[in-house]
């Protein structure tokens, strides 16, 4: 059994121990292609689950899915020169149909903005057309040539992009902060991984926007994660594409749009913030399988009564609205099973066995902490309720607590550089504003602004840590997938 | 408002009143990019309702959704010559990623065997592998350079394909039946649209498989439309992707796979079989949008409590489980409102009037019939309930007997000739099993077998229809979509 399971500490190898962890799962799969990735079904449980919490989420509030084709002509793209200088490297193009040349190259979307915004400007005439949101799950391609890492960094990736079109530049603003708000709640509430949330400095803000709005994590190695971000993308694609409406007031205005994202790359954080040496935890909220039932038949005599108990308990949590899995293939041993499950990150166990059934008992084994328990069998639902919000609660405390040990302050470039070579993490620092010095330090350490808080935080210093000059703002630095 | 409804009548000319429908009613639109479209948020809704109830059919059976690439290289698809030759004329290459020009071109998927089964065999060692059961939900491409035909003839189409590996083919055979089953119950069910079912002839079926079984509608225009099919790959794809696995016997055999697939041309099928002159019709069972309210107010007073009442209405529909919508805008008249609800097929309309107010009742309105009817206000939600079962049931009805109207049985070559040209749909004739015959009758007449029957038949003649020879089977012709 031992070669099945992850060979690799966590703390020891953290980038050996991720892939072992993903592939020994069954998580995922590298692709017969460079680059890319087969999600299975365990981690297209997951994303499913995402997309039904996210759905409902965006639902409520009048977002409407649609569905927007893969392939944009190189023309549309050029549109909107900062966007297209922003993607164009790496798009995967489409230069043959069937025998024939096509006369117009066409991207593999890299993202949906232009295909989007030219039926934007087809569909919008009045003020009573507005606003639009909307919402696409589908796959991108961004044809990368860095080193292929699962979930993090694959030349096609799940995901969902959202647009809308507004009257006013201030309804945009609300609608990039109520679907960060709504990310965040995914990612801690369900997710159980604690974000920062903050702005973008100029230099990393989405290609063609405003402004840009982000959610961070940070992973084991100190290094940072951007888990989502929504985008105020101003009037620069209306103006573009001509998208134009009038209004109550029945002059012509252009439109103020946003666009946000989450993808795959949410498993990817998952996986390394929960998981351990004996493989994956999942959340309970966003576990397919939240409960697994191992039978552990002994004498032959029992089997039978052993396998109706384990039957009526699968029912009975079914029933309660826990999603149960009943093992009760006979080609594998207990044991196995147990590390199988595991090995799958299942939040919780149940065992069955003689003892249990002469005590009218079931045991409990719990995977964030591996703790066993028993429990009687008239309590069995409501334990498992309770037990599947604690261990949500403890996966969430544990990587919350994480993240404030790793967010340090510093005032001097020693200091940071210091820092960021020992410990990693956040490290928060005074900024004079200047693209120049954040250049400078990206290049000198490879170090980037993660993001300026929303909430303007006391300098820590006057001084901007790398000039020294007077410095304007509290920033968030870090290394970063 | 009567120049934004259709001009033109279903029966004049359908492909007109098709391609007007579907884009006045906002269901879907052209692309701009040639054989394109986008799936705007009613045909997406409608996709999404397919999802759901055919995701819950696969899931109770053990199928499991996952994720595979697009991009499929070209060795991939060589590999099963049959395959290859029969998709690689429409397959749409990617020869580009960023600046450079690809070592192997890469396919955008047509459909995604190779890619799956590569996979495959690396996944199934033993007969403990066994069976796999999955499905994909994703978009294909193949470059079709005949005329765009939305939903029914784009080179991007939404789909689902299920690719599934056994130890036996009578389990595959059982897998390809199962699937079927649950095909026809989708769309006889769901979608209210009769089907006829049975096998594809040698020279139709699926492109590397044993042997093809479908299920066909008839159009109004007496055109058959292949509205899903399900296959018995055999051993061809496990042979060339070397997929094996040690049996119970300890001896290495070859799978046995199925795969299958329904598309979005449902929702064609879907919008030619129901709507009207007024435009769309949706089935209840999978309409996004099952009722909606249109408060009438009338003088100033009674305003506040006809809104009031609208709003009490529809939180009670929506927790009786009904989806529905408050179309409460103030910019629109009640009469532009039922026009527009109308177009987009909603089933059932609600009004609530000052007298409606006075009298304790709400007017219904029937989209398919167009009757309206008083309903006393207690009585709402069951009688709401039992008029969307009614009008599910009568419009499957109508199909069902459009279909059977649409069945001619012929016995020789100039009956055959007569009843297509004059009257179309399927027609039934005996069949020697010589596919030079079929060939032929194809290129003189245009229409193909749609499929053999799988219960025998009693022969309609002893001959061939069309070269009188010994007849076999008793087939099913027609011209198709």
């Amino acid at each position: 059994m031992s070669d099945l399971g992850v060979t690799v500490k966590k703390s020891q190898d953290l980038s050996e121990w991720y892939t072992q962890v993903i592939l020994k799962s069954e998580l995922a799969d590298y692709a017969p292609i460079k680059g890319c990735m087969v999600y299975r079904e365990l981690a297209y449980g997951v994303w499913e689950k995402i997309q039904e919490i996210f759905n409902s989420k965006i639902k409520r509030t009048g977002h409407k899915n649609m569905y927007f084709p893969l392939l944009i002509p190189e023309s549309f793209l050029k549109k909107e020169a900062e966007h297209f200088a922003g993607f164009v490297p790496e798009v995967a193009w489409v230069t043959l149909g069937g025998d024939s040349p096509l006369e117009e190259k066409l991207a593999i979307r890299p993202t949906s903005e232009t295909i989007i915004y030219a039926m934007f400007s087809k569909w919008i005439r009045s003020w009573r057309d507005l606003p639009i949101k909307l919402n696409q799950w589908c796959s991108v391609v961004r044809w990368e040539t860095k080193a292929t890492k699962l979930f993090l960094r694959t030349r096609e990736f799940l995901w969902q992009e959202g647009h809308t079109a507004h009257a006013t530049k201030e309804e945009a603003d609300r609608e990039v902060m109520d679907i960060l708000k709504e990310y965040r709640d995914l990612m801690e509430n369900y997710l159980a991984i604690p974000v920062l949330a903050g702005k973008k400095t100029e230099s990393e803000k989405f290609a063609g926007a405003l402004y840009t709005t982000t959610l961070e994590a940070i992973m084991p190695d100190g290094k940072a994660l951007q888990m989502g971000t929504s985008h105020n993308l101003g009037q620069n694609f209306s103006k573009v594409f001509d998208i134009k409406f009038i209004g109550k007031d029945e002059a012509e205005h252009y439109v103020w749009q946003t666009s946000w994202g989450i993808s795959t790359r949410l498993i990817g954080a998952m996986v390394m913030t929960h998981g351990d040496d004996k493989g994956l935890v999942l959340p309970p909220k966003i576990a397919p399988i939240q409960a697994v039932i191992v039978p552990i038949p002994y004498k032959a005599a029992q089997v039978e009564k052993i396998m109706a108990k384990a039957e009526e308990i699968y029912s009975r949590l079914q029933n309660f609205g826990i999603s149960t899995v009943l093992d009760d293939r006979e080609e594998y041993t207990p044991g196995w099973k147990f590390n199988h499950w595991e090995l799958k990150g299942i939040p919780l166990r149940i065992e069955i066995g003689p003892r249990d059934l002469q005590n009218g008992q079931v045991t409990l084994a719990r995977r964030d902490t591996m703790e066993k328990m028993v429990v009687k069998d008239e309590d069995l639902e409501k334990t498992v309720a309770k037990l599947l919000e604690e261990i949500q609660q403890n996966l969430f405390n544990r990587a919350k607590k994480f993240l404030e040990e790793m967010i340090t302050c510093v005032k001097t470039y020693d200091e940071f550089k210091k820092v960021l070579k020992e410990k990693g993490g956040f490290i928060k620092a005074s900024w004079c504003l200047s693209s120049e010095c954040e250049a400078k330090i990206k290049e000198e350490t490879g170090a980037t602004i993660r993001l300026i808080p929303f909430e303007k935080e006391a300098l820590i210093s006057n001084c901007c840590v790398y000039c020294g000059r007077e410095a304007k703002e509290i920033v968030y630095f870090a290394k970063s997938y």
